[in-house]
């Protein structure tokens, strides 16, 4: 293990049975050593470190005071969960984080018994602690459910929605709010306002207070309300927080860098509490890593960096992202365009809203992490005549798949849909994955699902979006950067439904939809050199189909292959459903779909996710001299 | 228009504008009328009554004071809204409600500019008002956005992500908190406990309160806590009310039957507020009408009755409901099955589950409308050896579909989805159809996709899902009683992946998923006698696929057809894409997939939105002839 001699403590905590015998006087010591340990982590693998930084001393107290792993501890996101890595028997791996074959970079079950519950996307984590507690009570086994969630996510429904059935958890379930008054961006709306003020307006609990208030074990909001008749008839305040109305027993502020006033709390709320208890949890992002604690966004997610001077080992960018070429075309359609506006859940610069932003302060809106109502919000936007983009990641737009279908699809609004990290995502793995979006949006009628297979390609896609009013329009990009064409001064209005060939040939034909035709055409090359003269086409639309254009190569022909970077159901179930439709394979077609595979992949670098999903040009080559059987020289093999 | 007499100053109002001449001392009169010609007209078409007759004051007290339709008016759900048609141009259509080419029984974009925002899906309301609101804001025109939501529709995250960012929208947002303590079923959580606590322990606002609270002009609550720093120090109340605290100004309770109380009071809100408002009126289900409040549901969703008895005119059941197979079967393996839970989401009896809690009452749960929480939380109850089932509608599992891709596929954790009105559902239309859930679960890895073609199929599949402890499972199966097979004795345990053969032949296959297998066997009678020797399988699973039977069917018939009550990318296209991964259509093969079209469906009788979507006996028929160029007389044509 290296650097040994800087974490003599450390070095002993293996598990947190380890943590436990030691005295309380020595956890400051191992929380700095864990964060010294942490910081050099991260410095070499790269990966989300703020979060993780401002969590050190909460994952201490946490493991010093409950009885992990039958307490299941659910990290909310999941990508503050290093120091609770390191904690847990994962410390000799800890510098292959989310590298291939690594550690995750979220918590997994597969990984570790102290990892009960997997998480990535935001706000699930009170549900799943209530169903640990729950199933708990209902076989009669001890352990609690235990939830940390931040201020962040607590904008989302989700976990609203669990909150408002905590009760029935008893004090079995605890909710720790790690108010660190930031998720990835600065944070939006009511709640977060509520959160200020109760800790700009409160000095931290003390100690001897917490206590008295866990002793009272009045827990039950409405015996507390119900002594509070007299404010009631003044028509003033209603009695207790907002998680007190929901069935809580609050307590807070608390300092969460603070080892001596978070151990005793802690200690009280599991021993005392008779209902579902909400901590509330002050930190900072960042916290103890002077680098990160000046940065605006508190090193939430970070490439490779010197530990000394928290330089970010950045590889010079060839291309510009994707995500802001859409910004920038965005934010430059809406100057001429006062329709135009943007909605991002949480996710300004991840999505480039932020450029849009900054030239169009008043059409912008940052919702929170809150898909559900971005969607609809937008569905009422275009209802009333603006011309609405919702930015989400694939993955993301999953929370608010029955928006897009009851609010938009149905109703034939024109939202526009750009959708962000489509396909394999690399380090962020399976559960960042924008896998299904083809599938699950092509399937809903009025619906048009475009693919960029270039950042120019986006561009014009943007653009086509901005134009299209008569109804609903989704266009994916990946992750990453562009390939390095160069951006069109003009953008270009596509025709709906119409794609384009890209080279033309007689005897395969690749239909590329998105970003894998870069690998189309370089499979076209090869093949091309084995005496298969082949045709690419870039498909752009995944609905409507170009069936004209597919009816035409697959009658002059002999192979031919859709490749997406989707699961099945998506562009190639659509052709094929289109070519049977219409009788096109009753005489015989040698067609072959590539997709995704049935599976969901762990993190690793993007080529080697390729590789193992079959999507690169190799493989490409090779299902098209399958289909043809033809060995892998291009001689037709002896049919069996 | 019928029964004149009975409705005098009604029979003057066909808009709005009409209404808004009255004299406020009308206005009882009116709503009286109102009442009446709702009751007489939901005898006569049945449909949901409960719900419009709590808020016949509501609808013409807002109609009184707003400015509809520049005010945008939006009822969540939509099925309290036949008063509110009734008063907006469509009282002359009320008596087709439901029925084919009939008024919907929702709100309808289409139907009226009155609704400016179509609903049938809880908890929209408020995100779409947002939207209205800012879009008029942001093109400097007029025109608030009110929502009308019901307190069991404020339990879902959705209407906390929109209450989240109200404050965006300042007085042009205004929401009207229709809280009648029950949605469908008794309302459950932390949030209904609490309104229950304002509703019991403060009187109804009087209306100098309400002038003397609005006149402060004080809506800002950060305001109003700074002036609270005294009470803070006592550490008691934070000030307020939950829905202060994100950003709201709150007004209430009301009596909302009380016109004299409801306009002033709306009133007040339209010239005075500025900032978001929340009124918080209380009213009965079923109000008016002795037989409705009478009755343990309200009344809320009826068949035609009898006006004076209240006597539903109730066709007799010539088989169980599907739901109650399901409930009932899962309450017995349960008494053998302690692991064995259930889960629904505010839909206790519509999916049986209410047959499984009468027996296993600490094993069944309802969260409220929240399936994003039911499907984690039976996640979490999977995760520590329960066997949960969530019992959701297929429409409604939209809601949770991220949870079931990231926290149950992914994770590939046992949840076993009892999937209910899967496929078309007649009167509730195009928003309530489930037609998308093939499609979006077979798309990911690690999903077990079954549909029951009966309901003794149903009885299987429910055990073995039970049985199934390595993986997600889902079965879908529809709205409506079963097709009068016996019941079994015994469940039998399914292997996972395997079809049966239902009928043999030799010519032509058709390949059914789910309950359009009795009208494949139908054709295949057809057929027959056109000399058309036909094979019928029940596939059972659209995922995995019985590739064994699909590859032997293939391979020794001359026509293949798919017939599934879904939309494509589901199991057509799912047998396609293996198909053509295996070359079996290399050399040619007659293959044709039924499926729902790529529209939404209007509500109709069943048998006509079958006949419609081309998936009754004849258009089966139709396809198989036509694959073999035959002509309806089955006798093969020249070929062109």
């Amino acid at each position: 293990m290296s650097q040994t001699s800087d974490t003599p403590l450390l070095d002993t905590v293996n598990l947190p049975a380890d943590l436990r015998k030691l005295a309380p006087e020595q956890l400051r010591q191992l929380a700095d050593e864990l964060r010294t340990e942490m910081i050099s982590a991260v410095g070499t693998t790269g990966g989300h470190l703020g979060s993780g930084l401002g969590v050190v001393e909460l994952t201490v107290a946490i493991h010093y005071v409950f009885n992990t792993p039958d307490d299941k501890l659910i990290w909310d996101v999941g990508h503050q969960a290093y120091p609770h890595k390191i904690l847990t028997g994962r410390r000799d791996r800890i510098r292959t984080l989310r590298q291939g074959g690594g550690l995750s970079g979220f918590t997994k079950r597969s990984e570790s018994e102290y990892d009960p519950f997997g998480a990535a996307h935001s706000s699930t984590s009170i549900s799943a602690a209530l169903g640990f507690a729950i199933a708990n009570k209902l076989q009669n086994q001890p352990g609690k459910g235990i939830a940390v969630i931040g201020d962040g996510a607590m904008s989302a429904g989700m976990a609203y929605e669990a909150m408002n059935n905590a009760t029935e958890a008893g004090n079995r379930l605890v909710v720790i709010l790690n108010d660190n008054d930031m998720s990835i961006a600065p944070p939006v709306g009511g709640l977060s306002a509520y959160l200020a003020k109760i800790v700009s307006s409160r000095p931290f609990l003390e100690l001897r207070e917490v206590a008295r208030k866990i002793s009272r074990k009045l827990p039950e909001p409405l015996h507390i309300a119900a002594r509070k008749t007299d404010e009631f008839a003044r028509g003033m305040a209603m009695g207790g927080t907002l998680f007190e109305e929901l069935g809580f027993y609050y307590v807070g502020p608390i300092d969460g860098h603070n080892l001596d006033h978070l151990i005793p709390v802690l200690e009280n709320v599991r021993d005392a509490a008779e209902g579902p208890c909400l901590i509330h949890v002050v930190t900072q992002k960042g916290k103890g890593y002077a680098p990160a604690e000046a940065s605006a966004d508190k090193y939430h997610g970070v490439q490779k960096f010197d530990v000394i001077t928290g330089e970010q080992v950045k590889a010079p960018a060839k291309a510009p992202a994707y995500q802001n070429v859409f910004g920038e075309t965005l934010a430059k359609l809406a100057e001429s365009d006062p329709k135009i506006c943007a909605i991002t859940a949480a996710m300004p610069s991840g999505t480039g809203v932020d450029k849009f932003a900054k030239a169009h302060p008043t059409r912008s809106f940052d919702v929170g992490i809150a898909e559900q109502h971005a969607v609809t919000f937008a569905a009422g936007l275009a209802a009333q005549g603006m011309r609405p983009f919702a930015a989400i990641y694939s993955t993301f737009l999953q929370r608010a798949f029955d928006q897009v279908v009851h609010d938009v699809a149905i109703q034939n609004l024109p939202v526009r849909f750009a959708i962000d990290r489509a396909g394999l995502v690399g380090a962020d793995g399976a559960t960042h994955a924008g896998s299904f979006d083809i599938t699950y949006l092509a399937t809903l009628p009025n619906m048009v699902v475009m693919a960029a297979a270039d950042e120019a390609e986006l561009v014009h896609m943007t653009y086509t979006a901005a134009c299209h009013d008569s109804g609903p329009i989704a266009f994916r990009y990946p992750r990453g950067n562009g390939i390095g064409v160069p951006l069109p001064e003009v953008p270009q209005r596509l025709e709906i439904g119409k794609g384009r060939i890209v080279r033309e040939g007689t005897k395969v034909a690749l239909l590329s939809l998105g970003t894998r035709l870069a690998e189309a055409l370089k499979a076209a090359e090869v093949l091309e050199a084995k005496g298969l003269s082949t045709t690419v086409a870039d498909l752009r639309f995944a609905k409507p189909l170009d069936t004209d254009l597919i009816r035409r190569l697959m009658a002059s022909h002999e192979v031919v292959v859709t490749v997406e970077e989707g699961s099945i159901g998506g562009l190639g179930a659509h052709v094929l459903t289109m070519a049977s439709d219409e009788g096109l394979l009753d005489a015989g077609l040698k067609i072959r779909t590539l997709r995704l595979p049935d599976s969901f992949q762990d993190h690793d670098n993007p080529d080697k996710q390729y590789d193992e999903a079959g999507l690169n040009a190799p493989q490409i080559v090779d299902t098209v001299l399958k289909a043809l059987r033809h060995n892998s020289a291009g001689v037709e093999e002896a049919r069996a």
